[in-house]
């Protein structure tokens, strides 16, 4: 059985904080046929806007501490701010946008992290996917935007990565779709030569994939983020793609090994 | 045919703030029974919000002047912070919560208010309601938390009193529904005398009314909440309460002429 096509791009906050850049996005988004999803951050205007509150911004590995009051200018921010500027400049381009958190319709329920090493504080890590909602919105012929936020179905929000909802919505929905997970960024994709745009490598295959780490075509940042593809294809999803925001169909494409005649 | 019932709550900012006002109104929201919908307010967390953020706060006669940067407040506040607050409380409560504003779904068009002897900025007053959107998502199972926001369908969010979010809404929905609209303040009713609760008026039809304001028992700031009831019930809803968050199937019913016999 072919599956319908579905797809979900993220995009950073980088991209979402500069206006020629979203404009851009917006519009490449709204030019592509069919049902879709679009997955934002918006870390630079949440810490911004903290400040402006007198609260401390504090990182560790890239992951934002969330406070009590850090959650609430997380909320104002992504499900606010952000989420609602984009679902009206959507609506604008004929798109019928619906911004949701994980809250709405408990589309994505998560757990405070524990406290280990560190106390993430107001942090949730993604435990369930609400399918069959987010099934017949798409079928109602809506097209979510997802705010970084999920509940933990006990009457509070959480902060959640914005990769982390893009893939968990992914794996979610490659059961009912073909699903092209995209991320934008400005990493436009996979280079051989990090100082040469035109040295992008258009596909990566499972079985490519060890032996350009081994010959450094692959290194640094680019490992986890390729191994988090290859995660996601494992579960299901047809193909991840890195990309810069303003080339929604470029990039660089991760895929399964093609299937051999034997 | 009899139309199925349906329970639009609007709240005030006033219950909105007061944690223990909206624990109570939110538990008796969701034992309400059937299709609901929840329009809230929040215009103290903006205007405290605001303060903080250095943007001035200016209300011509009750209303709130929308600057460019006054609407990012609202945005958040409204938007994000209280409409996420309540979704995820509800959705604790077991209630199918989903938070939209106008622009989600294209729910609530709106045009900017022109400019006559006052300039309130980004406010809008509502033009469109899009009935077959709530319908489609009141008969999925999901309970639309409204705030007060709308948008122009050319990319700018606009800000739009609680009050007319709900009655637009109420108006709309009102030939497919049975619609109870319920005004949830303060204010626990239309009182004989407004030093004693215990004088409440269960039920007012629209032959009492002009009685009732000649003989003084309704008075100033309730002559335009019941015009606005009637108006409401003129075009179509079923009827109008006026109660306190505490008392949801209390407080006083307005309601068109009874019917008579000849």
């Amino acid at each position: 059985m072919i599956k319908e096509s579905l797809n979900i791009i993220k995009v950073g906050g980088a991209v979402v904080e500069d206006e020629k850049s979203l404009s851009g996005l917006l519009m490449s988004f709204s030019s592509l046929h069919g049902k879709k999803i679009l997955v934002h951050g918006g870390g630079k205007i949440a810490t911004e806007m903290a400040g402006k509150l007198g609260v401390e911004t504090q990182m560790i590995d890239g992951r934002r501490i969330t406070s009590a009051e850090m959650l609430k200018v997380v909320t104002m921010v992504y499900g606010g701010l952000v989420n609602k500027t984009i679902v009206a400049r959507l609506q604008a381009l004929g798109v019928n946008a619906l911004g949701l958190t994980g809250a709405d319709m408990n589309i994505i329920m998560s757990v405070k992290r524990p406290v280990e090493l560190v106390n993430f504080g107001f942090v949730g890590d993604v435990k369930y996917v609400n399918t069959r909602a987010l099934v017949s919105l798409l079928e109602a012929g809506a097209v979510p935007v997802l705010a970084p936020l999920t509940h933990d179905k006990e009457g509070s929000m959480l902060n959640t990565n914005a990769d982390t909802i893009a893939s968990s919505v992914a794996r979610a929905l490659a059961e009912k779709y073909s699903v092209t997970l995209t991320f934008c960024s400005s990493i436009p994709g996979v280079l051989k030569d990090l100082s040469d745009p035109s040295s992008l490598i258009k596909t990566v295959a499972k079985k490519d994939f060890e032996p350009m780490v081994a010959d450094g075509t692959i290194s640094e940042g680019m490992i986890p983020k390729l191994q988090n593809a290859f995660d996601a294809i494992n579960d299901g999803v047809s193909k991840v793609v890195i990309t810069s925001p303003s080339d929604l169909s470029g990039g660089t494409t991760i895929l399964a090994d093609p299937e051999t005649d034997d």
